[in-house]
């Protein structure tokens, strides 16, 4: 729309952040909808709701830990989407199982804020994570391969490089959950995973092996 | 806005387009929202929780098939929305059963997640499909008969003629759910009838029994 | 963003036509939200789903008119923001009553929904419809008053008293619901009250007995 | 996209007041679905409905209370982003937790529609709103001291003011409830705790002792 040339039908980059956003506002305020309601016998006095409340109290951390996972992750999409010129067909259909599990990450959350314990309960939440995050690295690598990138593409792929670093972090917690009951606190350090988990797989990447154009078929461009 | 003329009161594409995007993320956000969420017996044990999930992995598949298929969906309206230049009355008053029956797939979708093999769901289901995307196809063939689009009209009349396609697919789908109790796999080759199904329906509609132009009185052009 | 002079913080059109937007998209959505789930053993068979499906009938008209009624209520408001050029502290604040009852308007749906045959339920739905269309009447007389309209006031007073005549309409309902019990079949010709009685109405206030000058003080203008 | 410079990826303001747009209509609207719908026997006749009606009225309250605070809270906010004319890294970070607070009212609201009597519920609402506010006085805050409004900063600074004021006066609320039940009608003049106790903590910070400068370390400018 303000660009030199219209983009081609389908590919304008602001339908798509808009769409990403809406996706990402609604599981964000619907994970507060999880959270069970006391009922008329838990309200009847202070002792009755104090109780209730801190029954529930893996569910309110669930709900604040999921909001500030999905948060980061809008935040990086924000980052992505301005560094972006243009739409790939891959690029955009990558976005639908990205925002698939984005809208399914309410389910997981509710389950593991009732039974944070069950180790099932982790797996499906870290795994649902993991394969989010998974999404956004393919994205990345995608707008970094395509030539969609307005700067130098070695950047996106550092930042596709922390995304995977992220979700293998999440991978990572799954085998533990197995083995400790509270590998969730591993969550909670995921931004350490972007960090050096991150810097670590950029290097093996950009080494002859692991050559990151030769990855995603989209359009390659050296 | 930016164009050279601006469009006539409650006819500027923008805000249609937004509130088309926004009742998709909303309509697709809430599917997530139906799945059952287990109590605390099924989450007592890593065994009672996959049993439970093992028994609702219908509702998971019909969540991912509905998803997929409003994504499908929305992508079109998007390409659509790409090339039109303005709105007229008609165009926007399909939009009212377009959007509430997008709206209301969520409930459909709640259905078939329970009970797939009840032949009656499948139709529930597979009618709203149907007659989402016959008024998505009323939609484009509006667009291309009133002058709306600004590039060939002939591309927005292929693309009705696939949408034609996938509405008949569902139709024939129902006619199947009464006589085998899987006829919901149908859905999943629904893009095969957007290709095939549309070129064989643009080529009857081209020839001179079936000319698209004499269908939609809105503003027709020749 | 695009005028000539910057609109006063807090006043910029499209935010607000954008944050209405995402109010009546979110609750036309939830409509579908309202209906009745069948429980597994309302599943079971094609005909104990069709007799729940039956016996709900109430339930889908009652989303089918809602929908439907904010449709058209958004349009409306859709072609009031394309003839405004500006913000007043009056015209926005009138909103917030305004988009209280959208967001209210789910509860009274599902209310008659089940109970269509209850005065009570048809007073809670009528009398939320109205005071929802008598804010639109306020918030276009106010447009129209305070100089914000870019065309010409009488046509903003015009379509003002249809609003007021749309409003009487579910008022007059309200009175019938307690004689008829079918008196909910006169909110399907609503469009009738906007045609007609918006004609009586206009008439009336541009008589010098009541002029609408005189009625909004925000920023009057001759 | 408009202005001379183009913004650092990721601080571009309008995609982040969409995002709050999208929180805040999705919280308000999601406050009518806290009201507990009735069931077949509560909608058998005028009386049982009347009675069931009038037994919530303190949920009906609770909602419109709710709706229009958080409707004050948006205009604020509006008004703050039409005077921004860029983001930092810190003003967006507070965004998170206030958000979050957005996004979490209707859980408190839906306590106090249900016991609004109980003093632990209404702690449980005032501190709910009190750290939202709190927020935005900090946001204010930081957009004042970091140069980023295009306006005069010192005006930020009283609308900062205005905010830290409105919280402390929910704070205040919280250790009335627990000496008169009726504590909850504080709320109602929340206003007034903007415009007198903001301009009292404005003098209290323009003095040498509590300048506000000295507070966010975000690229403080004199």
């Amino acid at each position: 729309m303000s660009g030199p040339a219209r983009p081609e039908p389908g590919l304008s980059p602001e339908r798509l952040a808009f769409f990403t956003d809406a996706i990402f506002a609604i599981a964000m305020t619907l994970l507060a909808v999880e959270l069970g309601r006391p009922d008329e016998k838990e309200l009847v006095s202070v002792r009755a709701l104090g109780s209730f409340l801190v029954d529930r109290r893996n569910s309110y951390l669930a709900f604040a830990l999921a909001f500030v996972l999905l948060w980061s992750v809008w935040r990086r999409h924000h980052e992505l989407m301005d560094r972006i010129g243009g739409l790939s067909r891959a690029f955009t259909a990558w976005h639908a199982p990205f925002l698939l599990l984005v809208a399914f990450l309410p389910f997981p959350t509710a389950v593991i804020g009732t039974s944070i314990g069950n180790p099932l309960a982790q797996t499906l939440f870290a795994g649902t994570m993991a394969a989010m995050v998974f999404c956004e690295a393919v994205i990345k690598d995608i707008a970094g391969n395509s030539g969609l990138v307005t700067g130098d593409p070695a950047e996106i792929h550092r930042h596709a490089g922390a995304s995977w670093g992220v979700g293998l972090w999440f991978v990572l917690s799954i085998g533990a959950a197995w083995l400790f009951p509270y590998a969730f606190v591993l969550w909670f350090v995921a931004p350490l995973a972007a960090t050096y988990g991150g810097a670590l797989i950029s290097r093996l990447r950009t080494s002859p092996a692991g050559h990151p154009d030769l990855r995603n078929g989209d359009r390659p461009r050296t």
